[in-house]
């Protein structure tokens, strides 16, 4: 008897018409003899509803409060979704974050699971029901208050109970039929991934493929749970993310990511001394904000240099305000920030045996006449910061000069 | 220092400017030197959407679930009002039924609270915070699960927090001014009482005023907790629901109610035997249904009797198949089921002293040629049902009959 752990996104418990075809297939997929445990999201739009409305009551909503608030959206969703399979003859329970042992750090709106105690899942497993389980939240260690996992956190719910509970494969269900070579709305012949590496996926998860959220990707890579991307839609098998293999490090790139939710932040005529980066950085990590792509230019003539990193649309006037002050303590030049830009970037673990790939990459972008403001690397990725006017020219050059199409 | 609990409901939460409103509100009430609790119930409207979503996946949701999808509406209500108290500069906390301390017994959607834990509201309090607390739920004693008090729960909320914090008042803000002599809809003369004994409101909650809900008045008679009916439109003061005081008894009838969410229910030819009603009321409590009016015929010749109840339009379904089964288990003859009925009632505690109340109450109706077709009465009130049809009229002619309009 499998263990088979599910999340539906949003779209796929959106309306009562869709609760109904998600309830029929956990039915389908219990009644094929397997132990099943549901995560599902909020139904769409009830996040933004709720978003849209804490921003009418106030332009900086409390955090913790925020939490309490957006949580409720998967609550409303798993009863729904519980309701039903009882009501079709599948004993099923529907489960808080809270209920099913997800205790998290207390940070809110990016809160990370510290532990999940299983004992309350599998109870209900040995009780031959069915687990419908609140996606996206925990309480926090501190205090028990409401915390939220952050935008995708429902998928991080779902692979953190698949290895919790060691599921055999985690699915997740979602609007897409899979992982693709680039997004299929940019370039018309992209394909679809059979499979792909943990890796792989975790740096076109972060690059903005949308389909995954990364640290449901890290939570799968570092205990070992099969992560099956499967459309909610036609319920057709979709992409596999999973150990990396021999064929994997066959194909040189395996699929070209974009962003456009960045923006780049400049500090300029930084005093070029030791600790005056890790100052800047340790700041900005102590508020909670991701940094992408840094770049720090050689010394100027007068001993001082210039700092650039990127970081989310949503970050980014956080970010300003702290270097802003930042400027004024360590006495620097201006603070500038640029929000027309894109990151590019090409994936793939072949790369590592084969040099090369990223003189293809900037040859492929120049052609366009495409300029890079910043590279980053890293062993399986390249990553080209490019004025945001250009992205899909660039994702559509890149997917042809690695043979992606074909 | 006093300590102000304050309770609004759906209509007073149900947008963003009202939201607002209500802030601003516990903002000056905080600002006079008070310490604020506030309960809110969901955003009106949501509730019912929520149910209506529900039915339409079953026919009959589970009760846990039901418990869990509904308390949602609170949370997103106490969230919002915390969020805006912070951005007007006022410190607050929202929280749950569980993080304010709420246990109840595992009865879902009609729970009733076992205890309060008042130690983290002492430390918010005490920490010079307002509180706003997700009304109408709580966790259960046996396993955590979330529970429902019931529709008007908010109310029990409010009042069961003002007894375990000892407050000087609960305020329920409402969408009416106050506690009528009869409802205004349907009495045009009716008179906003000042004051009113807890006795009589109870008498005038479960009757049908829909004011407040009977359980916290309960709560507020049993721990002396004074409650004031506020508009939360105008915030002026309207009827403070207290201890009983001399002038109160003075008055013969302080109002007339009337209640149209009622289903008279029969069982026929029942065998007149020692046991029989117990085991048939019993079979009804024990499903959680409250039956109000109960008459039973005299004896029939074949020493058989007709007893006849009445229960809420919401429990009707659910009581007419207990009862079904009952017939056939006691071999007794039909069930039948009325809808066609209402109850009209008139309160006092005054009436204690002065007879006669009852036959002026018939002798009203008699004169309008409306049948009385099951009498009731306690020491404070009288209870007539009749044909729904003749509600108002029956309710007007109560008003003048006692001179309330005056």
């Amino acid at each position: 008897m499998a263990v088979i752990v599910q999340k539906y996104g949003g779209t796929s418990v959106g309306s009562v018409e869709r609760i109904k075809i998600v309830a029929q297939h956990i039915k389908d997929t219990k009644e094929k003899g397997n132990k099943v445990i549901a995560i599902v999201s909020a139904m769409s739009g009830e996040t933004d509803r709720l978003i849209n409305i804490s921003k009418e009551l106030s332009s900086a909503p409390s955090e913790r409060e925020m939490d309490l608030l957006l949580s409720s959206g998967e609550r409303v969703s798993s009863a729904l979704v519980a309701i039903r399979l009882n009501s079709i003859g599948t004993k099923a329970i529907a489960m808080t974050g809270r209920q099913c042992g997800i205790v998290t750090d207390s940070v809110h709106t990016k809160a990370r699971i510290r532990t999940i105690n299983v004992d309350e899942l599998k109870k209900h497993l040995d009780n031959d029901e069915v687990i419908i389980v609140a996606g996206f939240q925990g309480i926090s260690e501190t205090n028990g208050d409401v915390t939220t996992l952050g935008r995708g956190g429902s998928d991080t719910t779902a692979v953190a109970i698949a290895a919790a509970v060691k599921a055999d494969v985690c699915e997740i269900y979602t609007d897409v039929d899979g992982i693709y070579t680039a997004d299929p709305r940019v370039v018309k012949n992209a394909k679809k991934l059979d499979k792909i590496s943990y890796c792989e996926m975790m740096e076109l998860a972060s690059l903005g493929a949308k389909v995954l959220q990364i640290r449901s990707v890290e939570f799968g890579m570092k205990y070992n749970v099969p992560i099956m991307v499967v459309s909610s839609f036609t319920f057709n098998p979709g992409t596999l993310v999973t150990k990396e293999d021999e064929n994997m490090e066959k194909i040189l790139v395996s699929g070209v990511a974009h962003d456009k939710n960045q923006v780049r932040l400049k500090i300029s005529n930084v005093k070029d001394s030791p600790g005056m980066a890790s100052k800047i950085f340790n700041t900005i990590a102590k508020n909670n904000i991701n940094v992408d792509v840094i770049v720090q230019n050689v010394s100027n003539e007068n001993n001082t240099t210039d700092i650039s990193f990127t970081v989310t649309k949503e970050d980014a006037d956080k970010a300003y305000n702290l270097l802003q002050n930042l400027a004024k303590e360590v006495k620097s030049g201006d603070v500038s920030i640029n929000k027309d830009i894109a990151k590019v970037s090409i994936v793939g673990v072949g790369m590592r045996a084969h040099p090369g790939v990223a003189s293809t990459m900037f040859e492929a972008l120049a052609k366009e006449g495409i300029n890079i403001r910043a590279i980053s690397t890293s062993e399986i990725k390249v990553s080209c910061i490019i004025d945001e006017k250009y992205t899909e020219l660039a994702v559509r050059a890149l997917h042809d000069a690695f043979g992606l199409g074909e």
